[in-house]
């Protein structure tokens, strides 16, 4: 196998003929969980670093991109957020994202596995300040039986934070899941989901959840890329999805009088996440253009 | 030294702390010019791949992007652009992407490695289609020289398509390469700069820029960032300037119209490069805010 010498992590995108390394300080810990392998190590020039099943999941330093714009966009695009539910998230760097708006007044992190979270705590500490909010409610389980449990139109806005779409998060990708997410969504409601590289994925993937939301009944899917330098091609996405409201309604005052520091985001990036590159709007050709949104 | 096995070409970024890694099948040329060696590679799923002095400069897969934002916002921007410079180039894209614009009389690459030009002919055909324009024109020797003995008020756009701030182009990224080339201009015009990682260099490269340009009386500075997956963090961005008009002036309705394909540039791409990440709004804070152009 392909590996750069000691003192480095290499992740190996096989398929995509591409590898990607962090230089490493030393391992800091390794565990296999009920459900992954999950390693973390101190980087040179990263902070500390979390791996599952070998794929880089984040670093410190640059996790803000991933987290913010996860986030922020769905909040700001949604009226009045007050429930929002986040399947995945385990390092629970969205759920302090989401806690950060005022109007928020009960998140739930629904985490399969919960060895991610107790590593956060301890390694990603800045990542977790927000789990002591009286606001914040952790449930160790299964997302997508919880999903299909939850009251009908019972909250506002869900976060899918998952890892790719194989494996355990497989099922996080998929009509039926959205069928259930929608069924969970008040009116006004919004889903977003992190929906991979738009270099590599949107023939493979990105098209196919936009298929898939529509089927769902989400009437206006939009994706929004964004630098993510730790992730193959250094670019990644999220697809937010609404029941009604277009998807390019923005509460742009409330963003730009937002009573908290953020670090990527601000109401210009996000008019410019909304803009797709040309080849995703020929690609998802059903989509508004930007320029006519 | 830190490499992957056999069947992988990698780039250490060292000082990074990171590495990017390609999977080739064969090296297709190598030599040592005048000025840096030179090599090709056939990758697995980049297409072709250039490296001088061991630095990832393009790959026949992902250049489209550096390519079109190097170009087009600028050409956009200006609100007549005639004659236009490209410093370095030697690839020919730049000039491919130049040459789109039926407004262009007039375009001189200047590039001080011929062979750079010659194997781009050989092994990136792709982007050298338009050498045969007649509005085409080649230099091969110092661009700075030659920015010193041009004519003053004679060009409207410049832009400076070099490899990173050391050795051969450090000359590039100085204030009086920027005097120079603010003589060589006519009213109106813009210079145009790659400017490296808005992650890892907005302190250390970025901000000099900015000051070095406003020194050299370009009052508007404006930082685009944009994805390109084969460079450090895969994050990159460019860095344009006027004499006069505000920078956020944008022929949007042309762009709109244009006359020939891209790939990832549009008009709403335009106005989302135009957003710096907060970030980089704090550290160069004398830029006016997005929210505010």
């Amino acid at each position: 196998m392909t590996a750069l010498n000691d003192g480095w992590f290499t992740e190996v995108f096989q398929d995509q003929g591409t590898a990607f390394s962090l230089q490493v300080k030393k391992k800091l810990h390794e565990e296999q969980t009920p459900f992954q392998k999950l390693e973390i190590y101190e980087t040179e020039t990263f902070g500390n670093l979390m791996v599952l099943d070998g794929c880089v999941m984040l670093t410190t330093r640059d996790n803000f991109l991933y987290h913010e714009m996860m986030t922020h966009p769905a909040l700001f695009t949604h009226r009045d957020p007050k429930k929002v539910v986040i399947v995945g998230g385990g390092d629970c760097g969205t759920l302090k994202e989401v806690l950060k708006h005022p109007g928020v007044e009960e998140a739930w992190q629904v985490e399969i596995d919960e060895r991610v979270t107790r590593m956060s705590e301890k390694y990603f500490p800045e990542l977790c300040e927000a789990n002591s909010d009286p606001r914040a409610n952790f449930f160790f389980g299964d997302g997508i039986q919880w999903m299909r449990d939850i009251e009908p139109n019972s909250v506002d806005l869900i976060i899918i934070d998952s890892t790719d779409p194989v494996g355990p998060a497989e099922g996080l990708f998929a009509l039926d899941f959205y069928r259930d997410a929608m069924l969970a969504l008040r009116e006004g409601g919004i889903i977003v989901q992190q929906s991979e590289s738009p270099l590599l994925h949107t023939d493979s993937i990105i098209k196919g959840i936009h298929e898939d939301m529509r089927k769902a009944g989400f009437e206006h899917v939009q994706t929004m890329p964004f630098p993510q330098p730790v992730y193959p091609t250094g670019w990644w996405s999220c697809t937010m999805a609404s029941k009604e409201n277009p998807i390019k309604y923005f509460r742009e005052e409330d963003a730009n009088n937002r009573p908290f520091v953020t670090r990527y985001y601000n109401s210009g990036v996000h008019h410019g996440a909304l803009a797709m590159p040309q080849f995703m709007v020929d690609a998802l050709e059903d989509e508004v253009r930007p320029e006519e949104g």
